[in-house]
């Protein structure tokens, strides 16, 4: 299934893309795309629906977050070798972890505004994981059972206030509207091999990152495990896996967003998302 | 106002302590002390209510912690000058800003379980900001009418999770059970000024840190400020604003916590928590 958000921002709505690509409302039958409805049980209910009996949704309608009421929003480093390469950083020997703000969380074609002060907002394509039951001390075998289903999220990072300042990334991870999620949820039955994902975005028409889950350093089930060793994993909770090479911070010299600039990334069997780069607005 | 949360863990109801230290029942009154409760409005409804027309509850009922549905709960590091040289560290310039995992938030008497494979659990008493109204791009000045109330934290910390392994000090520090909160969260107008607020912590009844939030590094109102520039914070969002000298990684040699100890903490004018320290059972 591709679970989806639809709806004014703030006031989003359940829904479902059927084979046709047409949305259906799905809010005659769960509240939200939450942490409930992300229950294997509650999956397997809404995966016996006839989507065709569901009410169907004017195609332009905006498309929000594809998961609501996200608590824990992680996001793995430098996962990629050929992207830590291009970094200068050497390889981590185990998955480095980060917060970003729940509150960062937006559709995955809403604006991207540079933050106040931002030199350095930057670009980053990534396999999201979307936790659906509760994972503490799970091993590698179990580890894809936990997971409800992935999206796509653009990892926007503000390599200075990441990393130029006194302590830890979250700082440059957060800032509002730094975390498009979407445009759908798509559940784990339907990406077979979360490992042999292709990923691009293009800034302006132009290609900047091109990769495959297959060059990941850690593989989601290992992700998943190890993260379920330093903290419980609750449904809802959002992983997102690390970039492929192609951010700014890699160019030579290192390219950074401005206002109207357009992104346009993609992930294989997820979908794509379209932002706008806008300005910062007191 | 003193509110609370009683009754078996996940199952809590919202209350509220009342002049002569009974609980009262507020759940005919809210949902629960949640976002939505910590809104100035609906805190200012409530300081109206006549505690003794509200069903009272019984004495010994657990109590959970003071805040619901927090979704960003975040930690200053190394935010007391001389809790920073105990460490080792120099004072930062600025806050160091690190991430506790919503999921290891538990009740002010709820037993710390030691994580599995870990050889430094460390105790740290903090005085912990509850978020009442969406504050983005605030200064310093307007920045206390964001906070709803304070409360305990022990900011439990697994030290070689956090700092001997590879990235980010966020693996040491949500690990199950490492959040307790509260007894209550005392909203603002009974705490006129957080930067004259004794804390001290005791071991096995012996007293390990005593500090005062004088000594604080970046004031209350500087950190709300501060991290409202690199993220939105959202009501029922929890700031964990640092720890002062005489935690267990301080003590020469260092001293960790081991199962059957008994932690007891205190913050003037908060209340106390009281805390055993058992073995992680798989």
């Amino acid at each position: 299934m591709k679970l989806l958000r639809f709806g004014p921002a703030g006031k989003e709505k359940p829904g479902l893309m059927d084979g046709s690509g047409k949305i259906r409302d799905l809010s005659v039958v769960v509240g939200d795309i939450d942490a409930t409805t992300l229950a294997p049980k509650v999956l397997a209910r809404l995966a016996k629906l006839d989507p065709a009996k569901l009410p169907e949704v004017p195609l332009r309608t905006r498309i929000g977050a594809c998961v609501a009421g996200v608590r824990n929003f992680i996001a793995v480093g430098l996962n990629y070798s050929d992207h830590a390469a291009e970094t200068g950083a050497k390889p981590p020997v185990e998955p480095i972890l980060f917060n970003k703000a729940p509150s960062s969380i937006v559709g995955p074609n809403d604006d991207i505004v540079i933050p106040r002060g931002s030199r350095k907002t930057d670009w980053e394509v990534e396999l999201a994981v979307v936790i659906g039951s509760r994972a503490s001390y799970v091993t590698e075998a179990e580890a894809l059972s936990h997971v409800a289903g992935y999206c796509i999220c653009n990892d926007i990072s503000e390599r200075a206030f990441q990393m130029e300042g006194t302590g830890q990334w979250m700082k440059g991870k957060g800032c509002p509207t730094f975390g498009p999620l979407g445009p759908w949820l798509v559940t784990r039955d339907e990406v077979p091999d979360p490992q042999d994902l292709g990923l691009w975005l293009d800034v302006n028409g132009e290609r900047m990152q091109t990769g495959s889950t297959a060059t990941m350093i850690f593989p989601v089930a290992h992700i998943v495990s190890y993260i379920s060793n330093f903290m419980i994993l609750e449904p809802g909770d959002v992983i997102t896996t690390g970039t492929p090479p192609g951010v700014g911070l890699g160019k030579k010299p290192p390219v950074f967003l401005k206002a109207g600039d357009v992104m346009v990334l993609g992930v294989d069997r997820l979908g794509a998302q379209k932002q706008k780069v806008v300005a910062w607005k007191g």
